[in-house]
């Protein structure tokens, strides 16, 4: 039986009204209604509130407050309150806390610490919510249970201890199948009984940084995906809770991060009705990397609408320098969000708080309390926007042809990779990518290992280390059946538990790239090795250089420096009815769009909404079956031409935005435009 | 009953004989005497030596060295020896070494290192000071008492949480106005017993490194204020021990850093019978923050002369670069001390030691021993400079008009503060108008928040973040009756545990500066905000700029560019018989001295010793009811000259300079100008 | 009775064939006879495969091994596996485990990190040897027994502590003389028994990273000793138990670092039948800091040829950054190591392992398996070379006229002075000196203080700070028979518990200088002090300067800047028979070497190659009483002439090296010259 969806778009946020006298409780719902805000976030830190010790509970103040709001029509994201735990469970149960990297307890303090093993944690966590769901769950103003907030962080106690040597054996049954998958011969890591293993933290095989390195990576991976794991467990174990009481109504948590690399959010978002998100982009933050965030929120989320759960109405206080946004910034940065698929604008926070630690962060109603402020007036501004457009765009969503593969066990793999250059960064090399197909205005897909690969047409995988079982036959078959498919250097090189492919790089995707790898030079900051395209274009390569053999393939380029001149620098192998290419270095961002064009251009249809012309704005696309809506956002601080591919002449305008004569478009501005779909879309 | 008071300027210094053979001790006597050192300070790390374990005390050496130099004429200044546990201690008694910030127990090591809650460390203390006073209170010799040495540092053990918990108890009565005074709301960290209350460490609610960063800031600023408090009541302790068995005689301990942020030193000031202080500056220091911690030892005295109780009379170990003292530079740089106040010159220290960590620190006798070396050579002529000088000065004072405020709580509040740009730093901001007023010759006082306002003309309270109960209508009264006042951007946000004013910023001082901030914009390094004078000057804002609203004040400057262009940025408030000034953001050197003597300069008298030319020497006044003595120090490397608005035919000369007929003075050397005081000072 | 020396010179390395199939073993072998290997290192790490439990050992695996390979003419170096201790001794004996200088017990993980002083880990140990040396003592293959791996580290534990006190007690017998020695009344350190002495961590006397900083730096430096003296008695146990077994059989650890800092190696290498040592130069290494490398582990045998054992034929996975060897890079370095005295070429590894830390480490096997690759080709190739030149060079030694003096007290005892400058850095010093001479071609002994120095014309001691007793004489003895010596500020201050000298610097040095020093001015960062030398040169100094007293010194060169302009700063004292000579600044390298071209060229014969001809290339000399063999080393990537004062037509040409037309050397290209000894070598 499917669950609710959202009827309207929420907008509102993070709200405390606990932390203020009732009487100011109106003043706020006063213009919150005159901002068109229709939603609030409460309750994710009250647990302290809720019960001030284990025998007692009291909702009386929560109580008030659902019922003001509820009342008042407006739409209740509720948290279960479990991410903060109070003083006196601290004090009572020090299991509740986590063991640090260092080796260390921690003490009550900060919040987002509690040990994912400790049972005094999960009771009473459970209890909480037990007593939250009896009472609320029937409140139909409730659109969305969030359960905890922004998990992450790992414990290395002795519970977790404990769990992870079940955890181990539930995976490879036999300490000897645990000794090969880890290789642990080496360096005489053999173990004999599962209570020989130990968590990997400063006192045991990791060092440096937490999750920086590590002296065994199967070890250190599979914890990672352990504390992972253990940390959905929890997740699992509240919306269970709710579900029993209510099984229509939305329940998520909202992920974070550029992305969090704590969590596999894949796997994670199996279990997310809706996947949620806090978007903090800072000044400098380029905006395809903020479009990349939402796309790959997305993407974990199988193309399904998302939620904006956090988002800054004005400034952040933790971030190094925060200015403040420009006219019309607002506006623009959160249609970005709506451009990728979000369906809720929400802020943190509603309302600034007087003390502690994030007094300093933006909010709707600042300490000034005053009602006719700058970013009042911008919120008021966007609420409009929000009430004419969303209702069109709620059920949209997107249709891509190119799709980029991320993935955290990668992701991890790659961190701990004691490779031959220290500059090893997955998600900067993923981001390479995708930086080049956004500045071509090609819509894109990130989309997990296990994703469905089979409607797209170009799939990416940059610097995939990690292979695990099957995937090099899944992509071998993409490509068999028609599919395109790009890789690049430090490839195929392991599987799941890090251990090497033998018989030559890149392992399981030797065969779909013709090729093997003999050998990889590290090319050192500062300097490049020359690359030449076949057509003349001389390109720049860096962080490595692999010395290719080629088999079945053909190269595209050659390097042009250094001993192995002449040799494969990027190939191409067609194999059944499809072609991948392979990237033996990581090319400067003008060759790789070069290279791109080449591949995409000979497609029936073109993959880019303005065919291939380069742009300084950012166009998306949302369709419903009959219809196409393009938002051509200005992200920048100056005025931006308006790619003359674009006809808008064929298009509704939906915001009412100056078409100028020189048809450019304001610094932060948005355009939304309409028309019916093409048949050939 | 006043006590004794100093008869003459020491000179002298830190000296252990105990650390060497008692033969070489009339040698040293010998060299000091020829060196016009009067004084000597000792005992300061001797508790091991008097004490060899805990039922046995041995005064005998320290009998035979204070024999000897009170009898050979010498000035002592007998330290208690308690900064320096002794091993057996340690082993003994684990408990009298502090628990850190990462949560460790110490042992036996270094110095400056009791917990202050110690009680083992209190009563052992206590009757090594009652030993001591008993044996020695009825030396005249003894001009001063030196309590412990440079009290510094925190401790997080189990003592110290529950001497918190007593102290906070004292300070709030009830949880509630614990938890409304620290916003423990937020976060769900809202107590309901004393003991949920756990020490702001690593492992609790601070992060970063020590004394950094805080979820807290409320819980972690009073834990500064404690951890002061605490230190404070060991100096009381001893303090009251030495008075009960000599009432007359000075007691002191030596305050140090740029400044140590550790004590609240306005607050410890009120227990020293004299202010003493330790000076390092490094080779790269400018003199006007040498000079600024002059004016602010004099400051927190009340203005009373204070003792430059340590200074190196060559080079210091502990630094990074540590080049030798220029010729004549010894001499000027102690002479600046005395310009601002002092009425001591000593040195760390007399006679260098053979061993461990501070053996290649400076002293007069060199390992050499040598007695004709360099730097005896310059000790002597400073020493024959003294004894000339000396006399006459000191009964002076100081008596200024100008005052900037510096408050350690503001310090540490602001130094919690997460704001919207990682770069503020309070006492950075304070020495930006201190470095204005020093380069326009205009002495200035260093005051607290809690000094007397009334004898100024003009007080200055940069980034006067944290505004306690009743200082803002202590400022207004101070305009109303005829101030002026100068405050600036990131002023009056918070009440003094960390709350926000809420209604609009500056809270307290919108009254007195006529006006309220809405937003404030962060200006990213490298870049500026300009800013235009009525006058027609253009400058460059940086750090943080306001965007403000005009209430009652006028602005006398707008920001030049952004998109609040055309906004206030430095603003006048003409209130009662005063006026007030905000400056909406940082303001270049240049053009702050602009404005500050746009501000002075309609004064009756003149404030600047230079009637505002700018000179690249410092020139500082001491001055009794009838006579004014002006220092013209050379502080550089090079000659400079003498500003032309100081007549020289007018002084008497008190030092043997040469005037040269371009009448500049050389590198390093110093003049002292003696006249009768005018009608109108 | 000797032992057994080396038949021929080893080509081979590391190899773990246990982390393989016993199928693949045979594939392996074929590959190594193919390439001229001769021998493998084997069981570095498999101590917990050879012992599964306390109870039972298990040699099946290991037999099978050595006999395979011992039957197919290997040479073994066989490893005693000690290293890394299985996962169960962890567990049962927690104690094994060190204590790190954060005061934290670790747990099982990493390796090299058993506690010296657990006497659970020396008997495991030892029972551990006695079992494999019963059981292989007889196999004549096995030409090295190779003893645990890379000693290093240090630890902090309670087993440490109480041998560290018995450690003092023995060296210093009374508590009176630890004072004395350590300047205990410093700071109130006095002690009264040996138990108040506390181990020099974090939570005690040091700070700052681990081994750079101490309050007590005779405690620290006493714990380095300590620790390195703990260590090598585990050494010490192992040989023993060998020896008892064969008497004849080389046995050996080995030896790395740049060096290693936290072993006396001097001390070490007394024990050691062969030196042994891991070369890992990066891609940035300057040639001639690999070779000093050399020349020390040469020095520290006492002239001894030594064994490369360790050296990669590819890639090393953990430096920043690993380029690829250049073609005919391995051999060239490898060979470079043969130049200075090496008579084994070993890799670390034969076969790249498949997965854990190291697997991107290169090896002769590659993960591709595949037999002709480009570094198998380049290892066959020097396989050839050394079976060609390897039989000449077995009973080559080198004789060389001048020697640089390294001492591993003085560099612990610099690293911890806290002195004027925070740039001091012993190792930097000396290889100034070293890189000089270097590119003189003049070949260097690196000697330790208790080496002989009556083979010498020339001895050089840079920054020799510590000068322990008798040293000063016996360098005045040296200088007096004949022999000249080089020294240079920041010398002969301490004594060997890093006191004082009084009465002037450099202390017991002063004699043979015949000078004194009364300051030293630290000379800042980017500044230099002018230097001129009396035959006219401008030098430049820097780091520290020497304010100079000439007793029966002369004058080489003056101060040209400063206010000590026209002091000495170089300075010459002929002495008895010799000469002694004091550098008072750290000299530029182009003016070091005029100074050494004028300090040598007075002697009857020439000490440099090429007759202070300068040259890129690398020269190197190994001897036979009647032969010379003259290794030019073309250790760049681009082609270099060789000196015209080398007449290639004296020579025979080993190497089959192109001599082309403009008599130059391709890049990395070598040649070996040979011919008879003339009568004035």
């Amino acid at each position: 039986m499917p669950k609710n969806e959202l009827t309207q778009m929420l907008y509102g946020g993070d709200y405390n009204p606990e932390q203020w006298p009732e009487e100011s409780w109106d003043d706020d719902l006063k213009i919150f209604k005159n901002t068109q805000i229709n939603s609030i976030t409460i309750n994710v830190f009250s647990w302290s509130l809720l019960q001030p010790c284990e025998e007692k509970y009291d909702f009386s103040k929560l109580d008030k407050i659902i019922n003001k709001f509820s009342n008042a029509g407006f739409k209740i994201v509720l948290a279960t309150a479990t991410a903060a735990m109070p003083a006196w469970m601290f004090k009572k149960y020090p299991d509740v806390a986590r063991v640090d990297y260092q080796g260390r307890r921690h003490v009550f303090g900060q919040r987002h610490n509690f040990c994912p093993s400790s049972p005094n944690y999960q009771r009473l966590a459970k209890q909480l919510v037990t007593q939250l769901t009896k009472r609320y769950a029937d409140n139909e103003q409730i659109t969305v249970w969030h359960i905890n907030n922004e998990y992450g962080g790992y414990c290395y106690c002795n519970l977790c201890q404990q769990e992870f040597r079940k955890w181990l054996k539930n995976k490879y049954h036999s300490v000897n199948e645990l000794n090969r998958a880890w290789n642990l011969n080496f360096w005489g890591h053999t173990i004999y009984h599962w209570d020989e293993i130990v968590v990997p933290n400063e006192l045991g095989d990791a060092f440096g940084p937490e999750n920086s390195d590590t002296a065994v990576s199967g070890l250190s991976i599979d914890y990672r995906r352990f504390q992972s794991d253990s940390l959905l467990k929890l997740f699992q174990m509240e919306k269970e809770i709710i579900e029993f009481h209510n099984d229509k109504v939305l329940v998520t948590t909202n992920f974070h991060g550029t992305p969090n690399p704590d969590l596999d959010y894949f796997k994670w978002a199996k279990f997310q009705d809706i996947i949620a998100y806090d978007s903090y982009p800072t000044y400098d933050t380029p905006a395809y990397q903020t479009a990349f965030l939402y796309d790959l929120m997305r993407g974990i989320g199988n193309g399904r609408p998302f939620m904006l759960m956090e988002s800054t109405p004005s400034q952040v206080n933790w971030q190094n320098y925060s200015p403040l946004k420009r006219p019309g910034q607002l506006q623009a940065q959160e249609l970005q969000a709506v451009a990728h698929g979000a369906n809720t604008v929400q802020f943190f926070q509603l309302k600034q708080s007087v003390g502690a630690q994030e007094k300093f962060h933006g909010a709707v109603i600042a300490h000034s309390g005053k009602q006719n402020t700058r970013v009042i007036n911008e919120v008021k501004q966007l609420g409009k926007t929000l009430q004419h457009v969303g209702p069109q765009l709620l059920q949209t969503t997107t249709q891509n042809k190119v799709a980029i593969i991320f993935d955290w066990s990668n992701l991890w793999a790659v961190n701990y990779a004691a490779g031959i250059t220290k500059d090893l960064d997955y998600l900067a090399s993923v981001l390479d990518y995708y930086r080049a197909l956004y500045e071509m205005n090609i819509p894109v897909d990130i989309i997990g290992v296990d994703s469905d690969f089979s409607h797209y047409k170009l799939i990416i995988a940059p610097m995939l280390y990690m292979v695990k079982e099957n995937l090099g036959s899944k992509i071998t078959n993409f490509v068999e059946n028609g599919g395109k498919f790009i890789t690049s250097y430090f490839s195929g090189l392991v599987d799941e538990t890090d251990n090497i492919y033998l018989g030559g790089y890149p392992g399981p995707l030797k065969k779909v790239t013709g090729l093997w790898v003999e050998e990889t030079d590290a090319i050192l900051p500062e300097s490049v090795i020359k690359i030449k395209f076949n057509d003349g274009l001389s390109a720049d390569g860096t962080l490595l250089s692999d010395l290719i053999h080629l088999e079945r393939a053909s190269a595209l380029a050659y390097y042009d420096s250094e001993f192995y001149q002449g040799t494969p620098a990027i190939t191409k192998n067609i194999f059944g009815k499809g072609e991948s290419y392979y990237l033996g270095s990581k090319l400067d961002n003008k060759s790789l769009k070069h290279l791109f064009k080449t591949i995409c251009q000979d497609q029936n249809d073109s993959l880019s909404i303005t065919n291939y012309q380069y742009s300084s704005l950012e166009l998306c696309k949302r369709v419903t079956a009959k219809t196409e809506y393009i938002f051509i956002l200005n992200l920048s601080n100056q005025a931006e031409k308006i790619p003359t591919s674009i006809d808008l002449n064929k298009y509704e305008t939906l915001l009412n935005t100056d078409k100028n004569s020189s048809n450019s478009i304001k610094a932060w501005n948005v355009m939304i435009l309409k028309r019916n779909r093409l048949i050939s879309d």
